[in-house]
């Protein structure tokens, strides 16, 4: 399946692990695609996009210096920039998130193993000019912001503040004399810093500021700020701009920093969708752009779980494909070593990468779909589930992508010491997905907030409210008993939710306790947060269990009975998996015993054997052209140890066969002569 | 304390938070120096080896290309080793590891980012020529070794093999009729991959192969192989070698390959202290080899514990210093941004931090000195306990490297979005330490290799036979009752060694249970592995909380009164963290109830509150040169926001307003002229 080249040689023991796979790969491919259709499409887009070989490198970026591999991705953007125009814009109507469609996603990171420089130009500047203009300004900024006439970049985290908005530094001065607004940078930790495509590539910048006007601050607005010439490309008179150095990844991205003296821009370049200020200076509200910013926020964070999930899919295609041959021991002095995926704590380290996998994926497509239909409702001016949402997408997000950089390090382990070759494809991934930890929202930040939600929910509860769904289990916390323990997926999900429920009201109970011994409530609550991290952490889980479940059960109702089969394992692994990490949680907040966890630790060891058969026909139903995996243990063929010995002597180092370094340090050295 | 330099301007939040320090800071850098003598030489050796500033870069590693950065690496790597031969080597007798000693490693780490391409010459190549030559070989080979005419390096792993060190491809066949070893690489897979410097530095190299005599295979034996023209540097015919390609982390280490094509060594090139080959190509073994390798493992065991200790304690630092300068968020809205370090979350990522540096510290040294005392018997003969050490070495091993990657890691998170340049110090530190999770044995197979000790000794308690000191507690699994749970630091420690002698205990019964149901016994201990692995991690878990709680007794007998208390306090916070972590381990061996549970986790907190104050000082303590630390973020003088611009200036990338890739191709993109 997946390649077409009917020429290739394939490792036997691949051959014969495809050979024994019992469900149809291809089937499960359009499960995830969304069907059959998008599989078509999909493949379609791929050959357009990467049969011509453009996305390939001469030279590996990892063989250059950051100056050199930002050129690089720069030149290969400007390709892809215009395929994407030309062939690819017709061909991408599919199903999906629109720009960030995860198809056209797929076909991006064939061409850049990190990430392109224009990712903030189609990621977050032309959706902001879409959001966050009135209808003049779009007609002005969007056509050619979309003709890539000008690329931009969305500038909002300073040096000296991220997380908390409120605190931002630079601001916008209105000047009704001029009417022009004056940018100003009072600190160095005022300066913007981070953005990508910030430091040499774009010419215009989304800017957020502080907006002062008659004398009054206004809290943070965004403006559109020229910060290039058109022309030269030179930074504008009043404009400090640069690149802020090396990263663990997006190196490829020219993060950069930017900062204002006195610089002025036209009243105009205030985005005034949601506000605006008068050609006097009179500062004007029109929306209350507090609820409508969920929208972004949440579509940005869908975007990201679908994200971390693809990239885990890779890592797990690499490491199964990888355990497949690599071959190691001797349990039986009259056997062959037996391949590494045959070892149980092989299976155990990756199998729930697999799973996992799928769930973020199918989570990142329900929230978004759920999300959709409340900004239908919205529309007729519900806005009662944007809370249950905003929760949803923080902890989704949270708990998506530590799982993942987690488990693409998992994978990593599991291929040993050749995980840790950059050729392996794996460093990369982690380095990337490691990022997405932190930014638009920091782990333990947006945990909290879901927290926070949670708690709140609880209170409802307590006094017998209603609940929206995702939450409704949190009226069982009062039923006074623990949960039924019962082995069943159904049964497990609902301990899962039992656990949240009990570890909420650990936190509540603890809470109450500190501020009845004389703590304020901020501070009851700063005490508790470890145990609210928890709790969100907790409810997180129920949730993504549930979801995975649900889905499956819905999307495979139509499938062959051994694609139920092994889709019903993956699940029913997953729950097994986080079951036995949590033990401690179920013995206390359910009725399970010493015994049945014993009992499921052997039923888990089974269902990775019975998984076991299947692996590389599951990690084939993701479909990774090689192109996307830049991987010498991964690629379909699985050529390991030709491709790990081809990449080494691409290596500029084996150029010569004495390095330059010889003559000039150690030959002196050792003779003697230094 | 730590930099003298009376003219640094300091943060004032770092200057408030070291006046607000309730104890001698230099007093806690003594005991972990091991006594006052021992920190004023380090000092004085560290003042000679960075005074001069030789260890610094003009243009820093991160934003060289790796060919660049190898070619660096050996410049300072020649200026390095100068300067140990002529000003260190009389100033570093002290009492610690020899040639591994941390100290000496210090200041290494000043000059290294990553690491040195002569890393295994010191490592590896001296230490078996001093281990497993014959006297004569000894004193043909290390005068020229240790004066450094020759640099070697040490190549076991092979591209097909690691692990597994009887599966090694490559052959030795003795050939009587030239009294020559033929030296051959029969397949790819068999090549030599991974050793450090063997890439283009080296001109020799222990090789390692299996040993064929009179048409019989004698197993794997070390060889000395020339494998460079002396002069020239040129590789020698029928060698082929060169660098295996970038990595994670280790890139100035220039990893090689190496294959043979029938290549010839002299009869003499074997190292013959355990096993030799005679001129007629009889093969005599001359020691039980097998017994007497241990040393040098666990040596190397030691050495890899102390060192990933040593880079954790940099995490720290890092990491509470940036904690205690930025500012986030306003919990109470009259009061300024609190410094992150007074959140909760962040003290519970934080101080674990501070007390496992010490504890794999401790560990480390205690291990070496008990190890040494066993060594002093084993000349004596008694090789009883050689086993025992074989176990605590690996699982210690695989922990420290596990937990330390873990926690650096967490302190990156704990640095929010400035954690991930490469400025911050800390990606580095995680490259260097993930790789130590792998090499010298991987973190499964190892544990593995305790829990078959663990088994051993448990079926011994079993049969009521004596057991080794740090298995003891295995007896008590055979009360018929669970331990009970008491709160105290000892009782927590003895709640640990219950909860491994219950995993083991369960593991012992699954096994049983299954080989009653049919299966061998090896396919029995293969379906137990996940569990088996757990029991190890029990079982080292209980072994360092012991250790590090004894040690610190011991160490703070004579201490004042506040530097008793706070080490006291971060012992019981290892102790509490590792609880809470395991609490269903807890409640199935131990007698613990939800409520003491609950009381645990309130402990916990109130322990981070009080541990805050001295925070700062705690990792103060360390005693980390700016030099060694390498991090924009963990300066002794907090100048975080000065020294991320100061670095991004020094960008290549910031050289010119423009960029090249502009006018070659984002202009004409924009203009619509691609």
């Amino acid at each position: 399946m997946t390649q077409t080249n009917n020429n290739m040689t394939v490792n036997p023991d691949l051959a014969m692990e495809r050979a024994k796979c019992n469900f149809n790969v291809l089937e499960v491919t359009h499960i995830f695609d969304g069907g059959e259709r998008n599989t078509l499409q999909r493949k379609k887009i791929e050959d357009v996009a990467l049969n011509s070989g453009a996305s390939k490198d001469a030279l590996g970026e990892e063989h250059m210096s950051p100056k050199e591999k930002y050129e690089n991705a720069v030149r290969k953007s400007c390709i892809y920039a215009t395929m994407m125009k030309n062939e690819l814009a017709e061909l991408s109507g599919l199903e999906s998130f629109g720009v960030s469609s995860p198809v056209i996603r797929r076909t991006a990171d064939a061409f850049f193993k990190e990430v392109s420089p224009f990712l903030l130009h189609l990621g977050m500047f032309v959706p902001t000019i879409m959001g966050q203009c009135t209808p003049e300004q779009q007609s002005y900024w969007l056509p050619r912001a979309l003709d890539m006439q000008i690329i931009g970049t969305y500038a909002q985290t300073e040096l000296g503040h991220g997380t908390f908005i409120r605190g931002l530094e630079t601001t916008a001065t209105y000047d009704p004399e001029t009417e022009e607004f004056v940018l100003h940078s009072p600190t160095l930790s005022s300066y913007k810093w981070w953005a990508g495509g910030l430091g040499k590539t774009v010419n215009y910048c989304i800017v957020v500021a502080q907006l002062y006007t008659k004398g009054e601050c206004h809290g943070t607005h965004p403006f559109i700020v020229q910060i290039r010439d058109e022309d030269t490309h030179v930074p504008l008179p009043g404009i400090k701009v640069g690149e802020i150095g090396p990263k663990m990844g997006f190196n490829t991205a020219d993060n950069g920093f930017l900062g204002f003296d006195h610089y002025r821009i036209p009243r105009e370049h205030m985005l005034m969708k949601n506000a605006q200020v008068l050609k006097d200076g009179t500062y004007v509200k029109v929306a209350r752009h507090g609820k409508l910013t969920y929208g972004t926020m949440v579509f940005v964070r869908v975007v990201l779980v679908n994200e971390v999930a693809f990239n885990l899919a890779k890592a797990s295609t690499i490491a199964v494909r990888y355990s497949a041959i690599r071959r190691q021991s001797k349990p039986k002095p009259d056997e062959v070593e037996p391949q590494i995926l045959d070892y149980v704590t092989q299976q155990h380290k990756l199998f729930i990468a697999i799973a996992t996998a799928h769930a973020l994926q199918l989570c990142s497509t329900w929230l978004w779909e759920s999300f959709s239909a409340v900004l239908a409702q919205m529309k007729g001016g519900n806005t009662d589930t944007l809370p249950e949402f905003h929760a949803l997408s923080s902890c989704l997000k949270a708990i998506s992508t530590s799982d993942s950089a987690h488990l693409i390090e998992q994978c990593r382990h599991a291929c040993g010491g050749h995980g840790y070759m950059i050729s392996s494809g794996i460093p990369n991934l982690y380095n990337f997905v490691s990022a997405t930890r932190t930014y638009e929202g920091d782990y333990t930040v947006l945990l909290l907030q879901t927290a926070r939600f949670l708690v709140k929910a609880y209170e409802q509860a307590e006094a017998k409210k209603p609940l929206t769904p995702t939450v409704s289990y949190l009226a069982h916390a009062f039923s006074g008993s623990r949960a039924t323990w019962d082995n069943s997926p159904d049964g497990i999900i609902r301990s899962f939710q039992a656990l949240a429920a009990g570890k909420t009201a650990v936190c509540v109970t603890n809470m109450r306790k500190r501020m009845r011994a004389g703590l304020s409530q901020v501070d009851a609550w700063e005490m508790s947060t470890i145990q609210l991290v928890a709790a969100a952490e907790a409810h997180c889980r129920a949730v993504i269990a549930d979801t995975y479940r649900k889905e499956i059960v819905r999307l495979t109702a139509n499938s062959s009975p051994n694609v139920k089969v092994v889709m019903d394992q993956l699940t029913t692994l997953y729950l097994y998996y986080w079951a036995l990490e949590r033990t401690g949680d179920l013995l206390m907040f359910t009725s399970v015993s010493q015994k049945d966890l014993v009992d499921l630790q052997i039923a888990y060891e089974e269902l990775l054997l019975k998984i076991r058969p299947n692996a590389v026909g599951l990690v084939d139903a993701f479909d990774l052209r090689d192109e996307l995996l830049h991987s010498t243990l991964g690629s379909y063929d699985g050529r390991v140890y030709e491709r790990l010995m081809e990449e080494a002597l691409k290596s500029p180092m084996n150029k010569e066969p004495v390095s330059d370094a010889y003559s000039k340090y150690l030959r002196p050295m050792m003779k003697g002569k230094l």
